[in-house]
């Protein structure tokens, strides 16, 4: 094992590069900006020349690199070949092929959803376990399953795309993904915002502080810390959506731990609560036990993965 | 590589053993009792001895065998360790170090149905393939997961357990595990019975075959296919609990097939048209193209894919 390696980040707007050691310190991190014009054919040169940089300004040579792990928003095979990623403006790119060839440096690459869950099994949330699954509640629903320290890529680089799982009926109008009653559409920040509203439309004689008001997803969870009943039935609906959902996920991988991450997770613990009542009541029994986190790499969770990646 | 290698298939009554060269041809198979008394004691040596005699008759050395899989009807740890298999009067057992020390063989173990999973993925239904969910639907509903050729055997050895998955609040008695609405309880051949009797009962004014008999699985699917409205009514409800369950597992592994098996499956492809159905309908735009196929090993499933985890 050689002693450094990279984990880069690449979103829709910038790239977050991590300059690691192989014990998984975060030795430097710096951001540069996703070029995406001509079709991102600027992306991977970018990280190339950033990592080519950052080795001759630690007066290293290539030869102490163990690898470079790149994540990206897209399903990515588990060759490391991409077949489009819409937020890059790609269409298909063989990541590690084209960023071997232009640095000398074994490379790796996943989803940016599976990235986080092995960067959160590594160094965050998950530390210690080898089974997790991890829920990551933002503007979507994303995920990643790892199993036995290893991330499920998945026949076609869908692995982990559990925002995608069908929960409802109730939810009419289709998700970005062209179905509709999607996890997405009911456990994300916009999912739990509907929830609120359907509940208000639902009980229009209930009192609630929501009630007349425009709200966010934070404002939800502030009034179910506050007491608020209707907010507390919206976290109840939330909490068996999602909590349903994992435990059908336990009949596949039989996890340790799940890890939720994600914006939406920033509500604190108080979002355990509810989504591990309704995993108890629907998990299998061998499964009942599996124990659950806050994610806490934040931001920096992809990065982490995509070092793991090649160590 | 060496040359031979045993699949090992343990049952609740009876061992079913294969002797398999190591490109997989079987080239001999035969049963011996199991014999559960005395906490299931005499069932590993048993199996040492039949293995030790097989050698002994074929003219060979232990030299020359690669190694041994056992399945056995429970649930077993990624290291070969069982906790408890009712079926066998077993608490705690190491098989993979115990059979080693009896034979000086290389040992591996698996679930019976992550083995079946295993051996369809190999000489089976999903051959070609590395990325699979097998659902057996008998007597329970069991399954198998494997992810680049690797079964999941999960972090307490619940991976696959896919019968467990809870789908519906219609049915009110408890399942076998404790739990109500299980997969189990709706399509397997007693489960597929249920629904045929709900719907009878939910639809008194409706002609059917099945109205005022006594009825099994395999005679649900025979009105099915003989044209009977409501046993078609029963068989969409199956296709639609079923089918909307895989379209949840494939987001967590992206399976390329999903191979069906078990007693019920022996109605035919008949069957696979009413999963499909329902799984095109709710499965991630990414996973819809997934195939489905028929098992094909029958009882010698488990053999293979216990031979085929030594390989």
């Amino acid at each position: 094992m050689k002693q450094y390696c990279f984990g880069i980040d690449v979103g829709g707007t910038t790239i977050k590069c991590g300059f690691f050691n192989t014990e998984g310190d975060l030795l430097d991190k710096w951001e540069i900006p996703t070029r995406t014009e001509d079709n991102g054919s600027k992306v991977l040169p970018d990280i190339a020349q950033t990592v080519k940089d950052k080795i001759e300004e630690r007066g290293l040579t290539k030869d102490q690199i163990e690898g470079i792990g790149v994540d990206i928003p897209g399903p990515v095979t588990g060759k490391g070949e991409v077949n489009m990623a819409v937020n890059l403006h790609w269409g298909h790119v063989d990541i590690v092929s084209e960023m071997e060839k232009m640095t000398g440096i074994r490379t790796k690459a996943v989803n940016d959803a599976n990235a986080a869950a092995l960067g959160e099994c590594w160094k965050g949330g998950g530390a210690g376990h080898k089974n997790l699954i991890m829920v990551t509640l933002g503007t979507g629903v994303g995920g990643g399953v790892v199993v036995e320290g290893k991330v499920i890529a998945g026949s076609g680089g869908a692995g982990g795309e559990i925002g995608h799982v069908h929960v409802t009926e109730e939810v009419t109008e289709p998700c970005n993904c062209g179905n509709t009653g999607c996890l997405e559409q009911v456990a994300s920040a916009t999912g739990i915002v509907r929830l609120a509203k359907m509940q208000l439309a639902k009980t229009p004689d209930k009192a609630s502080i929501l009630r007349g008001k425009t709200f966010s997803c934070k404002d939800v969870w502030d009034a179910v810390k506050a007491g608020d009943e209707l907010a507390d039935d919206v976290a109840e609906k939330f909490g068996d959506f999602l909590g349903r959902a994992l435990a059908a996920f336990a009949t596949v991988t039989d996890p340790e731990i799940f890890v939720i991450g994600g914006g939406v997770s920033k509500a604190g613990p108080i979002i355990l609560d509810y989504v591990e009542k309704y995993y108890r009541k629907y998990a299998f029994s061998a499964c009942k036990n599996a124990t659950f986190a806050l994610a806490t790499l934040g931001n920096d969770a992809g990065m982490y993965g995509a070092a793991k990646l090649v160590l």
